[in-house]
This record gives C-alpha cells, sequence and structure tokens, in this order.
C-alpha cells in the first residue's frame, strides 16, 4: 500500500483513528453485556458510552503512541488513553477479555469493510461493462485465439464474458466476505474461563458479525486465507479485462485505445507515443495482490492455541491487497468507462486476412456436401495456406480449386463468407449473462461495417 | 502425482480411460441433440451408442496413443479411433463442435469427480474428529499460546476446532464444485456460429453440469483458479493438524502419539525412535497442494478468446493437486482416528508449571478484590517469574507475598486454582459446533486426573 | 513431471535404477573409507565392489521394491537386497551411516546430473540464439514500447539481448549447481559419532561433491532452496522469449512464426489456423517450474536437526522443475533455431506508422536548432497525433507546420527519417555481448527494405 | 514496509530524496560525458553540478510533487525543478535520454545500497552466531529430529550450523548485488539512437556500475527476479534459526529463551507468560520477505522492448523486501546476541529419556560384537520401548536382557553411554566452519553435566 495506488475511503479503514474507534466500539458493547450480566456496574458502562464515545482524532492518536512508546503494548496503551477520558469506571473495562479479543474482532470489522468497498467497486464496474457491452453488442470484431484469427465475435460478447467473470467474482467475494464476519470474545484460550459466552453474542450483533462458533486465543486464520485467495482470483480476472485492452491497443491492431487526454504525454522521449499505460499497470497491479495469498496460506497453521507469526503478515497484507485491488478496481472501471472503440479498425482487421476466418464454414459445408472430413480438410487447408502466403483472398481460390468447386458451386461458396452467421447468438449470450437480450440504443455501435 | 502418495479411485480420474470415456459421454450426448435438432441422422446418435459405448481398455487407449503419435492431435486420434467402432455414421460425430468443447467440459466432469471424492474425505476426517472430541471431551490439557502455557483447555476443544474447520472447508469446497461445474459446447470462439446452443444444453443436462453462459473457446479460468486456491486453503488446514500433532508428540511434550505398530521401524541407525512421520508427511503434502495455487492464478488471463498455455500447467496441477490432497485428508483421517492420546501426561504438564496457569484468575481476582490493574498485574506478575525461576509453586508464594494475602486470604486464592473453572462452558462450544453438547461415552477420556 | 514434457535422459536421472546405483557408489566409496580406517575389513570393501557393483536392472528394483513392501524403510530394502548379491561381507556395509546420509548425498548427486544436463541445453539454445541474432544483425525491425510502436530496432538485437540473458541464467545455474553438490555422511544428527569425519570426505571426492561443512542430520536446504528459485528465474526467461515469439506471430504484426510442417493441423475446426501453440507451451511450463519456487522456500525451515517435511515436496518437485525445464529449454531451441522470420513483414510494420517513429530525431533536431523543449514537443506531438488520426504521415505534415520548418527546412526534416540512423551502435552491442561485432554472412538477413 | 517494522538507513534509500539525489547524479553525471563528447557545451554541464549540486530538502521534493501533479511524469517534473536552480543551461540535461535511463540506472544504484546494508546485516548476526557458537562449543544438548530425541550435539553445533548457513547468505547476496549493479543509458528501445554508447560507461563507472552488455528500453528483469530470490532465501534461513528458538523456550522444553527485560508484560491478561514473541514475528516477517519472490519473476517477460507492468509492482517490492529483510536480520542478531541458553535444562532433558539417546550405539557395538544386524536391532528395540513405557532406564534394562548381556557385559554396556563419545568430532566441524577450532573461554559453556 503506497499512496500513489491508493484511494483515501479504503485507506482510512486500515488507519489508526478507525482501528482505534473499532476497538472502543467492542470494549463498549462488551460492557454492556458485562453490566447485563452483572459482572460489572451498569453505571461504568454507560460512563464509557457517555464519556469515551467520540472521535479519535490524531491528538488521541498521538496520545497513544506515546503510550504504546512506553508499555510496548498497543491494546494497554489503548485502554490506559480510554482511562484518561472515562476516569475511574474505565477499570471495568475489557474485564475477563484478552487482547486478541480486541484485535481479531477488529480484523473482522476491517475486513467487512473492506469487502464492502470492494463490492461497490464491482458495482460499478459491472454497470460499466453492462453499459459498453450494451453498445458494442453487434460490432463484429475479430476473435482470436492463440493471438491468431479464429472467426468473429463482437465486441459486446468481450464485454459480456468480462461482465459474467466479474459477477462471479461479486458473488465469491460476498461469500468471502461472510467467513471473515465472525467475531471471538473467548478469552485466552477460547474457553471462556473468565468471560460469558453472551458477551461475545451481543458484541457479535452490534457489530454485524456472527459469533466465531470455537476459537482458540485467535479466530482461525483459514477464514482469511480464503478471503485473500478470493481477492487474487479477483486480481487474476483484472488482469485478465487489463491483458485484452493491450491487446486491442497495440499498433498493429488498434481497435480500441485508453482514453488520451489533450495535453497527455506518452512518452518524454517520443511524441508520438499513446500507450496503454493504466492497463500495464493494472497488470503490475494484479501481481501485487496475489502476492498475498502465499503468506495468507502460510498464516494458517499456527502452533496449538496460536501463535504471533500471522500478525506481522496481516499487518501489511491487510490493507495492501485491499487497498491496492480496490485501487485497480476503481482504475479498470474509469478504462472501461472511457475505453475508445474504433470499430471501423475492428472491420479492417476482420477483413485482413482475406477470407481465412470463414475457414471453419467452408470446411462443415463441404463435409455436408459429401466430402469426407479429412478431404474436406485437406482441402480448405491448401488453400487457407496460399492465402497465408499472400496468392490472394480466400474465396476466389476456393472457387478456382475444382476440388472445391465441385462440391459446392460459386454461390453456396459466397453464402458462406458472411458475418451475420456468426452473431446469430448474440441475443441468446446476452439473455443469459445479463438476464435480458438487451437492444442497443439506436446508432450506437452497430455491425462492423456499417457506415459510423 | 507419484504413486507412493496416490490412491486409486482419484488417480484413475485423471487416467486416459476415464478422459476418453467422458470424451465420449460428451459427443454421444451431443450427437442426441444434434439428431433431435435435424442436424445429423437420429440413426447416426443411434449408432454411437451402439456401437461406441463400451470402455476404453488398455488395448483401445494404446490405439488412440498410436493414431496421436501420427496426427499429433488427442481429439482427432480419439475420434479416429472410435470412428473405427462406429463405422460410417461415425463421420456425424463433433459436427460443429471444437476441440476445447470436448477438453473443457470433460475437465469439468473431472474437477467434480475430484471434488466429489474430496467431499468424501472430509466426511470421513470430520467423522473421526467429531468421534475423538467426543471421547476426548473433557480430557483437559494444556492450551498454550506462542508454545508456552497459557490456561487449560480439553483435547476435545481441540479436535472440535478442527472439526469446525474442517466443515468449513467442505462447504467452500461443495462452492468450489458448483463453481467449476459448467459445461461449454459453443464453438471456436464461443459464438454458437456452428453448433446450436441447445446441444450445450443437453449435453450439459446429462452430465450433471450447468451450461456456461458466456464461453470464449474455453470456459473462462478464474472458475478453476478458484477451484484450487480453495485446495490450497484446505491443505493449509491439513497443515494446522499436522502441526498441532507434531507438537503434541514432542519429547519432552508427549501427550500424543501417531500410532506405532509392532514391528515398526522409527529410524533405521537408532532402534529407540518413534517419530511423528505420517504428520511430517502431511505439511510437506500441504506446500506440494498449495504449488498449485499461483500457477492456477496465473492461468485466468489468457489472451483474447484463449491461448493454450493454461493446458500444460493443468494436466500436471489438476492430477497433481487433487491426488495429493485425497491421499493427505486419508492419512489424516487414519492418524486422527488412531491417535494415541495420552491424559495422564496432559494431567502432569498442567501441574509443570507449578500453577502458572491460574495466573489471570488471581489477576481478576484482586481487580475484584479492589486492586488497581496495574498492581495486580505487578503482584502476580513478580510471583509467577520466581516461579519459571524454581523458586516454589505459584500458589505459595501468593499466600507468602504479603500484599496479595491483604486482598485474598488463603482460601480464597486456593479456590481459583481449580480446573473446573476452566472448563465449564466447553458443552457451551461443543453445542455451537456439533449441534448439540455431546455427551461422553461412560468411561471414555474423563477430566485429567482421574484415575485412568 | 509427465511424460508428455520429459526428455528420457533427464528422467533417466530420476528413475530407481540411477537412484539406486547412486546408493551404491555411495555405500561401496564409504567402505572403501572405513576399510582404510580399519573399522571393517578390507576383503568386505573388496567384496562389495566384486559382487555388487553391476546395473540396477528391472528386476533388481522389482526385487527392493517387494522387500520395501515387506519392510516399509527404502534404504533397509536396498540393503538386504544388496546382501543377497554381496552376501556375508554385506553386514560391514553402512556402518556408522543413517539414511540421510545416503539420500542427501544422492540428491546432490541427481541435481547436479540435472544441473549438467540444464547447462548443456542452455548450451544449445545459446548456440542457436547467436547463430540467428548473427543472420538476423541488420534486419530492421520495429522496436515497441508498450506494445506500441517505438523506435527501430533489429532482429538481431533481440536475440542478442535474449542471448545475454540466458548467459546469465547459464552462469547462475552453475552457481547453484556448486551450492547443491555437497555430500553428508556424518551420522544421526551429524555429530559423527558413530563415522568418521574422513569417511565424508573420501565419497565426497569420489562423486565429485564437496563435504558438507556442517550438517544435522541433513544437509541445510537453503541449498536446495536457491537452486529450485535458480530454476524459477531461468523459467521465467524462457516466458519472455516465448512471449516476445507469441507477439510476433500474432496475424496483425505476423514479423515470425514458428514453423508449420507440411501436413500440420493448427486446428481441428478451423484449416486456415498457423498458431504459436510450442511458445504458448513453453509460457505454461515456465509457470509449471515457477511453482516449485515457493514449497522449496518453505523447505528450509525444518525443526530441529531435521524433520521430514520437505522429503514428500522434494519427491515431487525435483523431477517435476528438472524435467519440465529440460523439456523447455530443448523446445525453446527449437524453436529459436525454425522459428521462420519474415523481414518483409518487419519493413512493412515500420513503415506503417507513416514516419511517427522518428518523432524523437524530429524532437531533438528543433531543440539543437533552437527551439524550447517543451515547444518542440508540443510541435511534433501535434503532427504526430493527426497521423494517428490518419491525416497524413509525419514528414509530409512537418513539412507544411510553419512553426517546424521555421526551425527545420525540407531537407533536414527529410534527413531525420533515416533508418541507418538507429543501427549504428548495433556493432557495439554485438561486441558487448559477444566478444566479437559478428559479421553476418553474405545474404543472410541484410537491412530491411533489401531485396530479399 | 510498514514504519513499526522498518530501520532508518534502509528507509532512507526509498525516500524521494534518495531517489532524486540519485537522478541528478545520473544526469549531471551523463551531462560531464555529451560535454566531453561535444554534444552540449562544458560550461552547461559544468552549471548544472554547479548549481544542482545540493540536497533535495523536503521543500524541493514538495515543489517536484507539485509539478508532477500538473505533467502527470515524475521524470520531466524533475527536471523542470532542477531547471529552476540551473536556469538555461538546464536544457542540455537529459539530452538523448529516455526517462527509463534514469529509472533504471537509480534502482541498480538503490538496490545496491540495499544490499549493502543487508551484508553489513549479515555481518554483525555472523559475528554474533560466532561468538554465541565458540561460549557453547561444547554445551551439550539434545539432538532431535522429528521433534523426537535423537542422540545429543551442542549448542555450539547449533549456532555453527547458522553461521555457515549465513554465510552462504552472504555469498549469495554478493553475487546477487553484483547481478543488479548495471546501468542502462541506452535510449528509447536501447539501440543508443541519440546517445553516445561513452555516456553510458562514464556514467556507470562513476556510479559503481557495470554497462548493461544490452538493454532493450529497460535493464532485464531477470536481474531483480534473482535478487528478490536471493532475499527470499535468506528469510527462509531467518524461519529457521526463528523457529529453532521457538522451540528451544517452549515450555516443556525450555532449554533457551528470549531475553525478557524487567517490566516486560509477556501478555496483558496473563501475568506469568514469558512468550517468544521476537522469533514469531520473525517467522512471519520472512513469509512477507518471500511474497515479493513471486511476482518479482512475474515481471520477467516484459512484452517486446519493455512493458510498464514491473514498475508498481517494484515500488511496493522494493521497498518491503528490502527494508522488512534489514529489520528482521537486525532483529535477529539481537535475539541471538542476548538469547538466554539454560545448560542446566539441557542436561536435565539429555537425561530425560533414561539413556534411550544412546541406542545407535548399542546397536553398533552389538553388532560388532557378532549379532546379526537384524538381531541387534530387535533386542535394542524392545528395550527401548519398555523405556517409552515408563519401565525403566535403558542400560538397566539391557543388563537385564539376557540376550544382550551375552554378547556385552555390564561394563562394556556401561561404557557406550558416554556423552563425550558423541563430542569428538566437534572441533573438526568448528574447523571448517571457521577455519579454526576456536577455544571457548575459560568458564564458559562447558560441558552439560559440568557445575555451573
Amino acid at each position: 500500500m503506497i499512496p500513489r495506488y491508493s484511494r483515501p475511503a479504503m485507506a482510512a479503514i486500515w488507519e489508526p483513528a478507525n482501528k482505534f474507534r473499532t476497538w472502543f466500539l467492542i470494549e463498549a458493547h462488551a460492557c454492556d453485556a458485562l453490566a447485563e450480566l452483572g459482572v460489572i456496574p451498569a453505571a461504568a458502562a454507560a460512563a464509557v458510552w457517555e464519556k469515551g464515545d467520540k472521535p479519535y482524532t490524531p491528538e488521541r492518536v498521538a496520545r497513544i503512541d506515546a503510550i504504546e512508546a512506553e508499555v510496548k503494548h498497543d491494546v494497554i496503551a489503548f485502554l490506559t488513553e480510554l482511562a484518561e477520558h472515562v476516569g475511574e469506571p474505565a477499570r471495568f473495562v475489557h474485564q475477563g477479555m484478552t487482547s486478541s479479543d480486541v484485535l481479531d474482532t477488529c480484523l473482522a470489522v476491517q475486513l467487512t469493510q473492506a469487502a464492502d468497498l470492494l463490492l461497490a467497486d464491482l458495482d460499478a464496474l459491472l454497470e460499466a461493462l453492462k453499459r459498453r457491452a450494451l453498445e458494442h453488442k453487434m460490432t463484429v470484431c475479430m476473435g482470436r485465439s492463440h493471438g491468431i484469427h479464429a472467426e468473429p465475435v463482437t465486441m459486446g460478447l468481450k464485454f459480456a464474458s468480462f461482465y459474467a467473470e466479474f459477477e462471479r467474482a461479486r458473488d465469491r467475494l460476498r461469500a468471502a466476505r461472510a467467513d471473515v464476519a465472525t467475531c471471538a470474545i473467548s478469552g485466552a484460550v477460547g474457553t471462556f474461563a473468565n468471560i460469558d459466552p453472551a458477551v461475545e453474542v451481543h458484541v457479535a450483533r452490534k457489530l454485524g458479525l456472527a459469533p466465531e462458533p470455537v476459537s482458540t486465543q485467535v479466530i482461525p486464520r483459514d477464514r482469511h486465507a480464503l478471503f485473500f485467495a478470493v481477492l487474487g482470483v479477483i486480481a487474476s480476472s483484472v488482469e485478465r479485462l487489463a491483458t485484452e485492452i493491450r491487446h486491442l491497443q497495440r499498433t498493429e491492431v488498434r481497435e480500441a485505445e485508453e482514453y488520451f487526454s489533450p495535453g497527455q504525454k506518452g512518452s518524454s522521449a517520443m511524441p508520438h507515443k499513446r500507450n496503454p499505460i493504466l492497463t500495464e499497470n493494472l497488470t503490475g497491479l494484479a501481481r501485487v495482490v496475489r502476492a498475498a495469498v502465499v503468506p495468507a496460506l502460510e498464516n494458517v497453521a499456527l502452533w496449538h492455541e496460536r501463535d504471533i507469526s500471522h500478525s506481522s503478515v496481516e499487518r501489511m497484507i491487510g490493507p495492501d491487497a485491499t487497498v491496492t485491488l480496490d485501487f485497480a478496481l476503481a482504475r479498470l472501471t474509469g478504462v472501461v468507462d472511457k475505453l475508445v472503440v474504433y470499430p471501423d479498425a475492428m472491420t479492417a482487421n476482420v477483413a485482413r486476412m482475406s477470407g481465412l476466418v470463414f475457414s471453419q464454414r467452408v470446411l462443415l459445408a463441404l463435409t455436408q456436401a459429401g466430402v469426407s472430413r479429412e478431404d474436406a480438410y485437406r482441402l480448405v487447408q491448401r488453400n487457407a495456406m496460399r492465402v497465408w502466403e499472400g496468392e490472394g483472398d480466400l474465396l476466389t481460390l476456393l472457387r478456382a480449386d475444382t476440388e472445391v468447386s465441385a462440391a459446392l458451386d460459386a454461390e453456396a461458396l459466397a453464402g458462406l463468407f458472411d458475418l451475420d452467421h456468426h452473431t446469430r447468438h448474440v441475443d441468446t449470450i446476452f439473455k443469459r449473462v445479463f438476464g435480458s437480450a438487451l437492444t442497443p440504443p439506436a446508432g450506437a455501435g452497430g455491425p462492423a461495417g456499417a457506415p459510423e
């Protein structure tokens, strides 16, 4: 997490003010429950709320830091500073609790807050993808396997594919959020030896968490491992979309381009440059988010009822992975939103291979016309290879190939070189992905080849 | 995946016979749908089933391999061999399909088969954990944080904690199974240009899969990434349980031991050795399973409608991760099942620290008795440190400390040194984890300290 | 490691025959040293060589396996089978040694054997790269940053860059080989309590290893971690070269192509396809090799004098990483060797951007002519952006721009659009990389644009 | 990189002041070379040094940030601010260079600076390990394989093992430092089209770097990948030593303890606790450092002459990995330096297993006495198993075993139970590791069992 790749709302989750505020809420709610149980005076619980329920200003944070520098224990420092506000009743705070009760429950709150921002990020990205999918539903462009022209698709299908992928991301993140949303207030080794389980239940409900069914001193780390693993999967999907755009912007392809603002400089040395730097940057950020996955997995096998090896890891990957992914998703949404699409270039690229992309249809038609599959393949391939060598376009060559024309006449052959054939099922796919076929607004996108 | 760490049922999923059998089912079901649509003759579809529906014997596999060695294409080799059985109608097989339709749908079938075995493995492990949890529900043993004695827990709680963790593993694996259980029969770039979407729907239903809403040439790899990530999380939980047992078996701790059969040799050089080699082995196997996670994440960002970089990765991590995890879960179940537990040693270890483990309770009692938290901490700590130095047991030292005895008399102090206090909420936790408190059978486990 | 991605020589290193043969050598050399020390009879050592020094045939391997199935200990099984050949003197074999002495020293031998094959692979790759670099030393092609045309380079420079990178790979692998080439025969905890250090020294010398200065029971695993990390770095370089070729083969770029043999089929469905499947495959294999790095790092922190968690990991990643990398390097060498380069396409691509790629030179010339850097940038960029919009070529537009022509006349401008300017220092770079400028053979490659 | 785990000197390397200072040096040295070549006026180069050679104060950094916020280009912002100091001659700065020339060369400088600090850290750690090795050269303690008592070693041998491991770390880091210590000033695609190679040579020499033999726009990233991989291996060695100490401090073992200062609190809830929190923390920090390895490997395969995906990764892992490892090594050195060793506890633990640890020696003696290896094993094991069951000590049981006593009389048996036998070769190992046997100072350590 570095400022360059951070957005304020997510960064704030990991700042001391939010952490201490959450600690306060945990302690104060626990006091209510302890008072209800008669373990501490009701007046003490009331005092905590009355005198302690105020923001953690920079001054308060500095005060806590100063105390921690002395006592070398963050929770004790926090409690000491709180006592300075609450006064004498403060001694009833944290009764029977252990530091992990506060730290782990706070982490659960922070991770759910982070997940909520990421879910909103995904909503925004999905909205942008849907809009662009609709806009370019019928914008024909080249489909490529292995980087080689295969058969036509539409730009809307590309967007739809990413829409479906990020919908899965959203589902998985929701599940992962639920997985980490637990509260543990169970004492030194999770036995509730010195604190009633009712306290945990109360605090959990107040914070929107579920009680952890069985904690040791800590909330089990398989929950966090799954959470970071899901972030890693989402980051990989970010990389896939970023890679797609980088490819489309390559000079020789140039079917789409990141928005390039007037006055922007692509390169200090080469004034002609317009580079896909945002999506390249996203490719790198995906690596950074994924880097959290392995340490999160290594954090699971704590010794016995806990060791503290996970703590330093989480201090880093907690902010790093969530802040970076939040930034990446927002950047990606902006890129999708403003992506400049060049339907003419798409049309030109489809046409570039002189009809090669219809080879499968010819193959199937020959087969239907009674040619064996092996022969049909041979016939189409030998003409296709001549196209690669620059000896003409496929239709012309096929027509001139007597073995081919024996099976398919000129008209039948020409009928196979038809882009519309490839877009017949776009509606079906859109219905699957978006729940309806979505009709593009008049004038938007349109079949490649149409006048723009 | 190596034989040493493989079990037959899981290994069989990845063997050619199962792969080709699945390819056959995909093709044959597709023929039915194509016949229904009138694309191919109904008789052809019938012939495929009649003549092709037989096991892939080693001879057939060898024949396919021989053809592949010639044509260098696995699906073509498979179809050629099939044609040798089906005869002329074979030319209607695979109409309008692309190799990936077969390969990716087959992988989905294999991964769901693998998931089903792993889910059964988890069921068996959960059963063993539950049985041992029940047996040792009230077997008091030391709870340790940082490897240092903290406060007492029970061995049953340890098992319950792992039970809850592996239940989460099961839930996640079920979700991951659903995530990869999709079928794609959508043609060269996913547009259904040459095959009707109804074929996909039919094949999916027959194979227990869902149709992939939008495929490109391939099923999107975020699904597989999530699947392998979940295996990685489960492997980490395996490591946690293995590590717990390794710790309990350490010579100085020796509260539990892997079963050591008569005649077994622990070391060729040192005849006295009894080593926790199974759980050490599981620790290593966890690393192997986790090693699949990063490549699976790197597989997501394929170029455009697909590149084939994921393929070699999946040929390796598909079998490796599932076979190894299957083996690991079964081995772990055996270890749990036969784990030798030493309640006497647990009792002795609890007693070893001369009462230190009751320090928190004394601290809280002093606080309740009006001593400030700071003073109480100081008083208990100064006596506890003397215990570490071997100067006596904590209760005796506390009684002799006039500042302490001013607040708590001898009887009150003695009352704090009470193991039962720490097991009061075991029922509560068991109810949370198992849905009921579970009553141990008469004679099983029992409170540490009871005569065995 | 699967047969599809294996070559025989590397696979043989990891087969039982080589393993047992190495174990025999370790034991037999140790007997010599023990006899020299007078610990065992010289006749016994002689008998071991006389009767035991023969190949491990499949029959012998099967016999050892059968014994292991019974005694559940691989080294004991090996020794038992050896005794069947050697007879009574066999009881002097393995005196004072521990299994790890044999296993770890054997692993060192296997890793150095694997390293030697990989070094030979690198030599072959370097040879191919050098040959192609020479051939295309002056074949001008587009240099691209961010996938966007930047300035011209030569295809030879590309090869030279990879040559230098794989030379570094070779240097690092040599160092890594030395790092793992140690021998430990030091007994149960490395103290030589029951075996004289002279035995270790003797065996090490005979096997071409160095004695491990301080072993515990095992050779420390930081050595192996470094080894696998170096393999991971090499795999990443394989990925870089594979990615370069995949890019060059993209339909729209098509400056180079993997060799496509007559009769080859690129796609079962689309007869026109010629895909870079080898380099895509290499991209995936790189991920597989890299997957060994993290588990190798996790293997370092064994408990105390050793635990056995590393063992299962090494049984898998040892063969997997070396066999896969060997296969990948050989495949890559083949690809480089037979890569079809299209200098005409390179020339066409350089020309495609209508002179944009000379923008920096114009910028510098304007600066030299007294225009401020800011103004110069603005002038060039505004004309370059018109080229992107398809409004003409850069030279024509610049000439028509009065602000530009005020500083540089038409002739001066034209002189800047000169490819030779960009190849002036190719000799310098070749000298740095190859130690000499290398002169291409007459007729090879040649400046793009020259008649082919 | 977070303040909690940072030390100032390493953090400063990554701060803007050092970065901009390095950029200045690169530009100013380049001016000298350009002036020497006659490309720019000598007076301009002189002016750059005279007016620009001053520290980057917070004010200057803020000024550069302000400019960057406007022009969105860090190097341009830097040059603009520099021009404000240098005045008119500033227009000769950066002639023919590209941003990467500055950025990549600066990264090389920063990584070598970081490596130098890490090398000094390793020196300090080695010094501490050597001192403690000497001190405890003959302090006998238990050697453990699989966490189970094996045979005796000495605490000095443990330290020596880590000394050797961190010496290897130092060697590898030196090599990795050399690998990244290159300078590239080669222009937009590495062809020196607009800048003479002599500039690169000059700047490299001035900065203590080697010229990069062939750069593209960037220095090849396999160099950086190797660098971070080596940091990952070192981190794993940190984890091994940390794990050893954590084990030795376990309550039941307690042979060593992290220094616990008067007034320190081990746990807020349990006043008796003394936890190995520093080494647990180091275990986590090792995971963090290792997390840089995979992204560094993924950074290698940049597209063509460069893409910018590596940049965001390096902005994070550069500081993160070096700052964290620096902190970890320093913390580890402190732990080693002040580690409290308990020789009495070691003696007690060696004795704990009632002579079991001498089992191998008895086995060998029986063999020497003519008993077959199989019988000897059986005899020793059956008595050893009785010891595990608490039925007595091994020597007594063996003496009472008539089969054993038939081969070895009571005196012979007793002679085998001798700790000195296990320390005979400590001198040899010390000589290998330290170059001399090292004699402990009088009174230090001493054989376990000696009066302390």
